[in-house]
């Protein structure tokens, strides 16, 4: 009997997962390879920083997922090392260093904040990139509040219940409108003591939100935020950063202690590991088949690796294009052993969506269908629910966002640690 | 118009608690504090460190729970002086230092882990105490697991799978119970590319476990733990405690990284700050109206206060005493200032119990009816569920314990920072 070949995924994300999923039962041993010890589903990361969620109603344990599927080895380690001669990936593990060979390997470890250059910002911002950024802000946020109501100096409680959120693509528009909601239908009636009313802003950079959407639907969204109440400020970048407060490009000071940066990503630093020239954002190039340019049996997939449309437009850092280039890389790697031709990607975009509050949201369907408001909400809501992984944890988010509809509860309100 | 009188509570455990509920809508004014933005529900936090339940499940943010009582307004921060001569206390809160004066003062800190004089054990042991400890448990136990499976050294994996958990009360028995079935039941299952048996090994002092029960019980909750598979070994103290082992005092080496402490508790340290004379434990001798003796004005509830009942013998660290108390001493204060006379305290006994695992109890009805098994089992979870706070804490709680049950599943995996 021959040994069967071993493929090491390296990242648990969306394009991790469906490439792990693919090869799922067949005759290759896979080692899943991940930070940590669970999946995350990102686009509700927002709900946790809010208060709405729980952090386990959105984290999927990666040796769950995979209990049926005997050929899938878990690994909890950081890649530190990618040794391509060798074959071998060196790895960080909470028993110490150790080192894994692969026979192909599928890239997916994402995307990570950039401040384009301003890495000062860093200091006094706060992400929303994994759980442990979601809990922060959480415990961010509430702590404002607690400091806000005892706090005499009303300047200073201007600046405590004051967040900016940079960056008007789906993330900071989500975190904004939650935020807003937050703060001002749960918060100020439990800090009643006192009058607080918060302030949340949005700044973005180009003079429209939601770059990627017609024209129509950026204009809805923007009002969408405003009627919540949500300040939008536009064509104005972030120039300075400091503990209290935001300036602007034009001058606009904004006394804040809380800055939510969602403005931009690029690859996460495992590309650099690789030894190959980079894209634009430090991705990693790609062939069609997902294949790395020049280097045969590796792959990268997602938000980390660069490929270009049929118009020369790079594919968008969007959780599908993950799935989809995840699961096309495990196709071709499978189609090799077997002596088939490789595939090449075709992304099935079925549109893009954002929502911004309660019974607020835009949706770009298949690119053709606008939809906002309620109906847009509604589909944002089903979509997110059937998406979401476990069962369990479908019905558990469900029976909250029903509590929370009609009770403007936040129930997970704790400060932890 | 005359200024209300000023009753500082210190604590939101459960002794706090109940004397703020006593005192909500009363025309007085309600201070309370804490170091957490939340009330614990102490009995379950062995479900949260064994990934059954979620934090925020047996958390309830306090400011929630007294939102329709205007006079109450709640504090985060940490005693660090009580100043008793000039009726104020010092506290650490998130926005500094601040001094908060009182005309009464509740005193219901609670108690903190004892190491009885061996404290060079603390370094190596975990405790069960918060909802931090809880997470830290939870993290640790995966953690050694995720070694477990990858570790080709089968001495070393012993060590990882093997647990000592020290002390024979509930919180010893439910925490060595839960964590058996989460090893046996729920983690060997997921880890399987190595067979993992792990060890449960449940250390006493004394000759027996459950000293305040009768002895039928006392043989039935040994038998029960036995029955599911847990070591139980009595009447041998903790000798040394290594990053490696823990020793006994008859010589026997358990090789372990891992070490749960719940062996005894003194009085949280706030009682130091009183300056009187303290009790065995560190607990503040109060009289029968809970007034702290020669402190009129300060009132001290709940287990770090020292009151000896009829028999001579002081009241045990229990929640009933913590509320019955903590109601007392608020009825006390309104009493003094309405010109009543104050009442002295009579404890409404209604048992002790304490579960073990699936199925399995001990239960002290009355301290006359002795259950065990399936019945105390039940008996416990309806108690338990019943008076945990909130609604939506109690569905959701119902919930995951059915679910759980039929599954096997233990949802909450995740290996959080």
């Amino acid at each position: 009997m021959t040994k069967r070949p071993r493929i090491m995924i390296v990242g648990a994300g969306f394009g991790g997962l469906f490439a792990a999923r693919t090869l799922a039962n067949q005759p290759v041993e896979v080692l899943l390879i991940d930070r940590r010890n669970y999946h995350t589903f990102t686009p509700l990361l927002y709900q946790v920083a809010t208060c709405a969620l729980d952090p386990s109603e959105i984290a999927y344990p990666v040796r769950d997922i995979f209990r049926k599927a005997a050929n899938i080895h878990c690994l909890l380690g950081e890649v530190v090392q990618i040794d391509h001669a060798a074959q071998q990936v060196h790895l960080q593990t909470p028993g110490g260093l150790r080192e894994e060979p692969y026979d192909y390997l599928i890239i997916a470890t994402g995307s990570t904040p950039t401040y384009f250059g301003n890495d000062a910002f860093r200091e006094f911002s706060l992400e929303l990139r994994t759980l442990n950024d979601a809990i922060d802000l959480r415990n961010h946020i509430l702590r404002q509040f607690e400091q806000a109501v005892w706090c005499e100096d009303e300047t200073a409680v201007k600046a405590m219940t004051t967040i900016v959120v940079v960056g008007g693509g789906p993330t900071g528009l989500e975190t904004a409108g939650a935020i807003y909601e937050l703060y001002n239908h749960v918060l100020t009636h439990e800090y009643c003591q006192k009058e607080l009313q918060a302030r949340v802003v949005l700044v973005e950079m180009l003079p429209h939100l939601l770059a990627p959407y017609p024209e129509p639907l950026r204009h809805a969204a923007k009002e969408q935020l405003e009627s919540l109440g949500v300040e939008v400020i536009l064509g104005n970048p972030v120039a300075e950063v400091g503990e209290d407060a935001v300036i602007l490009g034009d001058g606009t000071i904004i006394p804040t202690h809380t800055l939510v940066w969602s403005a931009g990503v690029r690859a996460s630093p495992v590309a650099e590991m690789l030894d190959v020239p980079l894209q634009r954002g430090g991705r990693i190039p790609i062939e069609s088949t997902t294949a790395v340019t020049h280097r045969p049996n590796v792959y990268a997939v997602g938000d980390i690796a660069y490929l270009e449309d049929e118009n020369g437009q790079p594919y968008p850092m969007l959780i599908p294009v993950a799935q989809q280039q995840g699961v096309l890389a495990a196709h071709n790697i499978l189609a090799e052993l077997n002596g088939r031709a490789p595939q090449t990607f075709r992304y099935h975009d079925r549109g893009i969506m954002a929502t911004i509050g309660r019974r607020r949201a835009v949706v770009w369907l298949y690119n053709r269908v606008p939809l906002r408001g309620y109906l847009a909400w509604l589909a944002w809501l089903s979509l997110h629910l059937l998406t979401l992984l476990g069962f369990r944890n479908r019905l558990s988010v469900f029976f909250k966002w029903v509590w929370n509809y009609f009770t403007y509860d936040r129930s997970v309100r704790i400060i932890l640690r």
